[in-house]
């Protein structure tokens, strides 16, 4: 199999609403009049972002659901994507599960694969995502305005506990999760659901708004520090998700905090959405939850039940940490 | 320095059309009204498409010039871009000139990069290019028609003697280059030049057109097959690269007919064109030169100077062949 047959197979089909699919130099695409676009483009290296053995079909979705959760937290309407693999080897079970998991996401959001990048390399994927916006309506970092609710959706903290789990530090700490617990933070982290419906729902709604991809503590930062305005967060609020609440507390508050790949949103509102918010909570059938406010200042500061900071020093997940 | 540092010191710069630039969930751009997008995605990984120690400001260059190529391959104007980069370390040297030269190259054809993505890992790098076309107008790959001359941009095989030259395989078969010859090669490998005022000059005029990225006999297949046509080439009128015709001829038509990475256009027009193709070479001070011509049949056929068929089973490159 060459290249060629390789993205025929497996990554081209009809154009739909394009004008010209795969198969050119570029593909053709005719925007709606009067809509901005929105842009965003993800890298997932194997043995960072996800383990070498992940079930191909999980990483096909995942791959596009990290990018459809960055048009989520604009607002946008997703539209059309390129994907650009590197791969060690042509593998055809691998590549028909990868494209059937990343197929069937596109599929559910309508969402056009249009072209792209097949290479041999370490494997690599790297999607870049286009979504279409009504100007003005974008839900950006810096709208946060003092007296806001923080509001999440989901429930957090089982996608990073299962990364203790596959990468054995939870079994080094003599914690041992059920098959039940297992699964369902297993399919935190590898079917990431983006809330494409969520952030269409809060164009008008939300003063700013982020996906929470590297901890939510480093991610409200971003909004506190574009904003120019601080959060406060009380842990007693917070919707620790009912797969890890009988881990130890310090574990708990670590993953809901600062753990990364969520992919649920985290967005500001004033405090007369509050009765829109719960109705939309019950129109999605999706927790939303107000964990906080923002107030004058600036930072995130986080607070344990009996007031005292929990975490202050936490930042978001940082690739090149030392 | 952590990754939002990186990014914000050597990929961020104030945005100019985009309506949001680098540092939300996603950018937010405005596409003129009434244009089409051209869309294209390539992915370089070290060791595959360029030398892992290749100057970093030519590597900046390349990364944005083969995704420039495929805009100037449709007639598109280049608008916009992300890049995605995975990096094994923070160099930050290598940093500054990578990004310098990736921008040096961005400002000449005023293509703003509005997003993307910075990871550790296996140095790898997928940009996505979008630039704006006019309905009906894009150059595509299936219209070239029975008896309309082939033509190629600039001059050939110089880039894939480079290959050769750095990878020691002109010493093993006991060729030297000279000083001149070799950064003649080098340049034309590291610092391709995409054709980009050639492909909007081509709208009304090419009948179907693609860059020369994986040898010429290969990507002419591509033309050939989807409009339904033969290509037949004459290896005596091709644009051998003055710095290899002291080389073998074997040689010579190995470079010239297979060679990849040239990043030239190769295009299809009616015979009525040739004046106005003419004036254009002297106008873009380029040379354009008619190498065959489209038949009836299929496949392409390229004949030596005694009318023997040349290279009849060369394919274009292919990342997975055995």
């Amino acid at each position: 199999m060459n290249e060629f047959e390789l993205i025929g197979r497996y990554f081209t089909r009809p154009a739909q609403r394009a004008v010209l699919g795969v198969g050119d130099d570029c593909a053709l695409l005719a925007p709606a009049q009067g809509r901005q676009l929105a842009i965003s483009a993800d890298m997932l290296v194997a043995g960072r972002h996800f383990f070498p053995d992940v079930d191909p079909y999980r990483l096909g979705h995942k791959a596009l659901a990290v990018n459809l959760s960055d048009l989520a937290a604009m607002g946008a309407q997703p539209s059309w994507c390129t994907l650009s693999i590197a791969l060690p080897a042509v593998d055809e079970a691998w590549l028909a599960a990868f494209s059937a998991g990343f197929f069937a996401l596109a599929d559910l959001h309508g969402v056009e694969l249009v072209g792209g990048d097949t290479t041999r390399g370490p494997l690599t994927i790297a999607v870049q995502i286009a979504g279409e916006i009504e100007p003005g309506q974008a839900l950006r970092r810096d709208g946060a305005r003092i007296g806001d609710d923080i509001w999440v959706s989901g429930v957090l903290g089982a996608a990073s506990v299962a990364v203790l789990a596959r990468s054995g530090k939870l079994a080094g700490q003599g914690i041992v999760l059920s098959a039940e617990q297992q699964a369902r933070c297993g399919e935190r982290l590898d079917m990431p659901t983006p809330r494409v419906a969520l952030g269409r729902a809060l164009r008008g709604i939300a003063h700013a708004a982020l996906d929470v991809s590297d901890g939510l503590l480093g991610d409200l930062r971003h909004i506190a520090a574009r904003s120019g305005v601080a959060a406060e967060l009380d842990w007693l609020q917070l919707p620790v998700d009912p797969a890890i609440i009988n881990l130890p507390l310090a574990m708990q508050q670590q993953a809901v905090l600062t753990g990364g790949d969520e992919y649920e949103l985290c967005f500001t509102a004033a405090t007369a959405q509050r009765a829109a918010l719960q109705a939309l909570s019950v129109e999605l059938d999706l927790p939303l939850t107000r964990i906080g406010r923002i107030t004058a200042g600036e930072g995130v500061h986080a607070r344990a039940g009996d007031g005292s900071p929990l975490l202050a020093g936490a930042r978001g997940f940082d690739h090149f940490a030392a």
